[in-house]
């Protein structure tokens, strides 16, 4: 038996396409016995449904509900006293197995150091327990390469925004930048749109839905007429539709 | 025999780290004939060090040396004529194999539709064969991760610049974001680093060098004195030191 604290594994899954894992989250997935994961109440759980095949059956599998939507803003106050609480609840739990020495797998869409609910385990966990971080491959980056849209070459700009940014901030930022890749679509695509159109970056811009997974849309956002988007979309502006070309 | 041209796969290899390609990646590796791959002149090749393992030993090996560096600005002419002939170059010899039936993989450091040279191939040939394009793992997420420096969260903004930039854009788009990486630093740090110290960012910016690689260093970048860094490395500034932390 193991002495000392279990180690907190952040174990980017990738994009969503299985085969988009990467050796060492294979690896780390191999051996778990104790995973955890985010997922939506009433799903099955996105991030297990990538690792599943390369787990023991005998791992203990542990989802985390969220109680809220993640596509309001982070200043609004309905939002965050329910989510604060649920990911406490949820970091105590994974506390309980790293005292008593176990090892936890804790699964990340993507990769867990870029926009990850991964953070706000990793923050209150860190101190007290030894962790280590599998980088993945971005949701955005599986986005670009379904859509066939380089993002950005030589000296572009990329500017990462959330759609759950005020209009005029999202218009200011689209203005300045070469390339752009928006996340935290859902509610907040009519808001987009009109930044895009502000902007004048409208005609440019793709939007992709479930990239690099079963059901993969990727159309002009200008075709888009829909109010709102689902969980796993992004709107992308590429930087380089070949002028930088040498 | 395959009748038909080949297909051209562009192969995200990932940041460095041998375990972090993806399964995807392995399996066109394991598959290969012809490999080609970009590498400075006098080195044996990052991408293909990281491919190798995967290779069939009959795989051909195709190396394109640059010509010059790529550390200046795209603008400027001396750079431009060289290397585009240099791109055209070694377009037409893939086109060669291609036209032949013969797939070829082009490796590709990091993911091959951000900032990549895989792209001056990519567009050259997408319009006369088919194409493939393998996401990877950034080399600023494998820096990110190194570095245990969680780069964005929440309503974060993220951007993405070039070192390359001139200094008052560097510092107006420094002053703009929550977060930043900034490539392409070589022999521009020391123009960085003012960006930096004007926009008051000085001091939470990171510095990594060889990150997720042998000789991988992470440090504060104002403890950094050099006047030139080398090709892997890259500078952070950090989003969210715990402040959005729920």
């Amino acid at each position: 038996m193991k002495s000392g604290p279990g180690t907190l594994y952040g174990v980017g899954v990738g994009p969503g396409d299985p085969e988009l894992i990467t050796l060492k989250a294979v690896r780390v997935l191999k051996a778990a016995r104790v995973v955890c994961f985010f997922r939506k109440r009433g799903s099955k759980g996105h991030a297990l449904s990538i690792a599943r095949p390369f787990l023991p059956v005998s791992a203990v599998e542990i989802p985390f509900e969220y109680p809220v939507t993640t596509e309001v803003r982070f200043t609004d106050d309905d939002y965050v006293r329910p989510i604060s609480e649920f990911y406490a609840v949820a970091a105590n739990s994974i506390a309980h197995y790293l005292g008593e020495g176990q090892d936890v797998a804790l699964l990340c869409e993507g990769d867990p150091f870029f926009y990850g609910s991964f953070l706000h385990m990793y923050e209150r966990l860190k101190g007290n327990f030894p962790s280590v971080v599998i980088p993945g491959v971005t949701g955005m980056s599986g986005c670009w390469t379904s859509a066939g849209a380089p993002i950005a070459l030589g000296d572009d700009v990329l500017t990462v925004l959330p759609g759950t940014l005020a209009a005029d901030d999202l218009t200011a930022k689209l203005r300045s930048t070469d390339a752009a890749a928006i996340m935290k679509v859902g509610c907040n695509l009519p808001k987009i749109r009109e930044a895009l159109r502000l902007s004048g970056r409208l005609e440019e811009a793709i939007y992709v839905e479930r990239g690099t997974m079963e059901g993969e849309r990727v159309v002009p956002l200008w075709q888009v007429e829909a109010l709102a988007a689902p969980y796993f979309s992004i709107v992308l502006v590429p930087g380089c539709r070949g002028r930088r070309i040498l």
